[in-house]
C-alpha cells in the first residue's frame, strides 16, 4: 500500500494505525537482514503512536493527510532517545536526541509513525550506500548490488517494501543516487525550503533534506506536510508553505520542457540516455538546452564539499582518525587541505553559475537529465568502465547530481524500467522555488506508466511467509 | 576652509567654483611634493567641470549641496581615463576606466568636483602608507612619520589642506587608521552601505568605500550625498538613503555611550587610551563594555583576508610576482596556502561573532575605543613595542579595527590631540546601519572641543607663498 492508501484507510476506519504500524514492523523483523536497510527500529515508540491515533480517531478528533502511515528517517535525523550517529562510529558515543528533528515533527504532526532510523554512508559522504559500520544496504532488486548512497538505507527501505515513506538527505545527490538505484521516487527540495533543524550536517552550503517515496502523490503528501518556514533553522526560508498537491494532476501541457544536452548527454552507459530520451518522448519535449559550464560546476561542488566537510570534522579528524571508515577519513584530510584560495574560486563561480543557470530558466520551465552515468553497480565494485574509460567508481556516480544541487535547484528522481534488469533514475530539474513544477512532470511520467516504483521481486509476500 | 564653507561660497556667489579648484590644483601643486598624497591630478577634467557649474549657476539652476567643493579618492576607484592602479604597478597596464566609479558620480551628481587619485598601498593589503611603486605618502603633521593605510594618500591630502574630501576604502582599518595617524575624521560606514561599484577591491567579503574629512558636517553631506541602493553592486544594501546631516547637532542626550573594555583597553601606548578616556569623559560615559572575543576576531579577520585577498590575485602571483611589492607578495602567497577548513571556521566563528555583538548592542547605543595602539610610527619602522614587547609593527596597527570592520559595523574615526606631538584615532562604534549615531557622537566631541582636525603647521600657507 501506498502512504495515500493508508492513509485513507485509516482515516476512514478500514484499518488502523496500529496495524499499518504492526504490519510494518513484521515486514521490517522478517526481511530488513536481507537488505539491512534500518540501524534503529523504534517499534515501542511506533505502536504507541499507533495507538494514540487510533484513540484520537475513536474520539472522532481530526487526523492528518498521513494519518498511520509509516515512515523512516536516514539516520541523520535526530530521535529522541537515539544518539544522531550519521552513519559514523564516532557519533555514536553521543548522548541520545532529546527531541525529533524538525522534519519528523512535521510528518508526525500530519499523522505519520515514525518506526526507526536507516543506514547510511558515513557522515553523508559516499554515493555507494556501503557503510564499514553497519554493513551496507543492499539493493532490494537485486541484493548483490548497491543501494546507492549515502541515503541507501532510505531507498533500501522503500524498495523492500518496509515502509511508504522515508526521508534522506542529499549533499551532491545523495537522494536521487539511491532513489535512481533503488527504483523509487524522491525530491531533493530548493536549497533552503525545508527546515534542516535537529539534523546531522555535512556541508552546511549544500546540504538538503527531503521525502522519498514509491509514488509521486506520496511525495508530494510528505513534502507539503513539511514546508514552511522554522525559526529553528536560519537558513531555511521563510516563505509559507506553497502545497504541491492540489496541483499535482494539472498535466504538463503548460510547461516548456526540456532534455539537457551536451554535458548531461555523454559520459554515461546507453541505458541512463535511453530513458531520459523515453520520458522526453512520453512528454512530448523535442527541444535540448545546454546548461554551461556543468562539469566546472561539478568541480566545484567537489572542492566546496571536501573543504566544508573537513572543516566539520576537523576535531574528529585530529582525535579519532583510526574511528572513521578509512575512506571517508582519506576524502576528509584531502579536503582539509585544499588550499582556501581554490574554494574561494569556486564560491565565485558559483554564483557566476547560479546566474547563468537562472536564465537559461526564463526559457523553460523543466530539464530532464539522467540521475547516475550507470545502474545501480555490484556491491564492492570500485571501478566504473564508461566509453571504455575506467574511472574510480564512487566520485563518479555523482556527475550528474552534483551540477545541479550545486546551486540548491529542486529536482525530483523518477525511476525508469529498462526492458531488462535493473531501473535507471531520470531528474527533473526545475528553476529555485517550483517543486510543483518537478513534481507535475514525475507525476505526468507516473499517469503514463514510464515511471514506476514497484517493491521488489520477491519482497512483496505478505511478512507470514516471509518470517 | 571645510566643505560646507566652499560649497555654501559658492552657492551663494561668493566664490566661483573655478576659484576652488584652482585654489586645490594650487595648493596641490605647491605642496603635493612633500607629502606625495597624489598619483594624478585630474586638473584640465576638474577645471572643465567648474567652469559647467558656474555656468549653472550663472543660469540660476540648482546646484548640489557639494557644489564646488574639490575632492580626489584613492587610486583603487574608477576614474574615467586613468588606470585603476590600486597601488600597484601590474594594473597600471590595464586599459583607462570608461566611467567614474559608482561613488564619484555621486560625488560630483552632488556639486563636488575630482581633482585627483590618491596614493595608497599596494592592493590596500597595507596599514602604513608607504609604496614600493609610488613612494610613501607622508605624514602632513610631521613628515617623517607614516600617514598611515591604506588610505594614506586620502590621510595625507586632507591634513596638507590640499582638498577638504576625500574617499578611501576600509577592508581591515584601511580608512580609520590614516584618520587617525594623519588627525582627520573619516567614516567606515556599515558593510553593504554605499556601493562598491567601479572600484578594485581587496577582500569583498570585508571591503567598504568611505569618506574622509576634516569636519563632521563634511563627513555628513558627502555621505549623504553618496547613500541609496546601487543595482551595479549586488552587496550594497536595497535601502533608501538615511540621511544624518539632518540630525547631526541633535546631541548624545539620548544615547547609551561605553568604553570598550578587556581586549581594547590593553596592548596599546597611553596616549592611546588616554585619548578615550578622554572622548567618554567629554560624553559622561562612565559605562564599560566588553566586545566578546575582540583577539579571535582580528585572528578570524586575519584568516579571511589573506585567503580572499590570495585567491584574488592568484593569477597575478601566477604570472607576475616579480611585479608586486615583494611585501605584499609574500602577504598574499602566504594567504594562498591557508587551508580551507580554517577559513570556514573563521567563517562560522564570524557568524556566531556577530550575533555576540548584535546582543552587545541592544544594551548600548555607541562604543568607544582606540583606533590604533600607537600613535603614526616613523616612516621605515617595522618594529612595534608595546608593554616591552617587540613585535611587527604593520600588521599590528590594525588590531583595534579589524575586529570591528570583521563585522561590518559603523565607525566613525575622531582625531584627538595629546598636549603635543601627532594625534590620536577614537574609533566611535555603533550598532549595524547606525551611522547616523556614530556621527552625532563624533559630532559632539567636535563641538566639545576635544575632536578636531586642523590642516597641519607650516601648510596652512597660500599656495603663492608655498609655491
Amino acid at each position: 500500500m501506498t502512504a495515500a492508501e493508508i492513509a485513507d484507510a485509516v482515516a476512514s476506519g478500514r484499518l488502523t494505525a496500529r496495524a499499518a504500524v504492526a504490519d510494518a514492523l513484521a515486514r521490517i523483523a522478517a526481511l530488513d537482514g536481507r537488505v539491512n536497510a534500518f540501524t534503529d527500529v523504534t517499534g515501542e515508540r511506533a505502536l504507541s503512536a499507533a495507538d494514540a491515533l487510533d484513540a484520537r480517531l475513536a474520539r472522532g478528533e481530526p487526523v492528518g493527510p498521513l494519518a498511520g502511515v509509516p515512515f523512516a528517517v536516514k539516520n541523520l535525523f535526530d530521535v529522541a532517545g537515539l544518539p544522531t550517529r550519521a552513519g559514523s562510529r564516532i557519533n555514536r558515543e553521543r548522548p541520545p536526541a532529546g527531541r525529533d528533528g524538525a522534519l519528523v515533527r512535521r510528518l508526525e504532526a500530519a499523522g505519520a509513525i515514525l518506526v526507526g532510523a536507516l543506514n547510511m554512508g558515513e557522515y553523508a559522504y559516499d554515493f555507494t550506500g556501503e557503510n564499514v559500520h553497519d554493513g551496507p544496504s543492499r539493493n532490494p532488486h537485486d541484493l548483490a548490488h548497491m543501494s546507492g548512497g549515502s541515503s541507501g538505507g532510505s531507498g533500501a527501505a522503500l524498495a523492500a517494501g518496509l515502509v511508504p515513506l522515508t526521508l534522506g538527505s542529499d549533499t551532491n545527490g545523495s537522494i536521487r543516487v539511491p532513489s535512481a538505484f533503488c527504483g523509487c521516487f524522491g525530491l531533493k527540495p530548493t536549497y533552503g525550503r525545508l527546515s534542516r533543524a535537529g539534523s546531522f550536517p555535512f556541508v552546511g552550503s549544500l546540504d538538503h533534506l527531503g521525502p522519498m517515496a514509491r509514488s509521486t502523490r506520496d511525495l508530494a503528501l510528505a513534502y507539503d506536510a513539511m514546508q514552511g518556514p522554522d525559526p529553528d533553522d536560519p537558513v531555511a526560508t521563510r516563505r509559507p508553505a506553497e502545497p504541491v498537491l492540489p496541483g499535482l494532476e494539472a498535466g504538463t501541457g503548460d510547461l516548456r520542457i526540456a532534455v539537457a544536452g551536451g554535458y548531461f548527454a555523454r559520459g554515461g552507459d546507453p541505458e541512463v540516455f535511453e530513458a531520459v530520451r523515453r520520458a522526453a518522448e512520453a512528454l512530448g519535449a523535442a527541444a535540448v538546452v545546454e546548461i554551461p559550464e556543468a562539469a566546472r560546476a561539478r568541480a566545484a561542488a567537489y572542492v566546496i564539499s571536501a573543504a566544508e566537510g573537513a572543516a566539520l570534522h576537523l576535531d574528529r579528524l585530529r582525535t579519532r582518525a583510526a574511528d572513521f571508515d578509512p575512506a571517508v577519513r582519506d576524502r576528509l584530510l584531502a579536503g582539509a587541505m585544499i588550499p582556501a584560495p581554490l574554494v574561494e574560486r569556486a564560491q565565485k563561480f558559483r554564483r557566476w553559475y547560479a546566474g547563468a543557470v537562472a536564465a537559461l530558466f526564463e526559457t523553460v520551465d523543466v530539464v530532464l537529465a539522467p540521475a547516475t552515468p550507470c545502474r545501480a553497480p555490484r556491491g564492492g565494485e570500485t571501478t566504473l568502465v564508461l566509453d571504455g574509460v575506467a574511472m574510480p567508481l564512487r566520485p563518479n556516480i555523482g556527475v550528474f547530481t552534483q551540477p545541479l544541487s550545486f546551486i540548491g535547484l529542486p529536482v525530483a528522481a523518477v525511476p525508469v524500467w529498462p526492458e531488462a534488469g535493473l531501473p535507471v533514475g531520470v531528474q527533473v530539474v526545475a528553476a529555485p522555488w517550483r517543486e510543483d513544477r518537478a513534481l507535475r512532470v514525475a507525476r505526468a511520467l507516473e499517469a503514463a506508466g514510464l515511471a514506476r516504483a514497484p517493491v521488489a521481486v520477491g519482497m512483496e509476500s505478505p511478512p507470514q511467509e516471509a518470517a
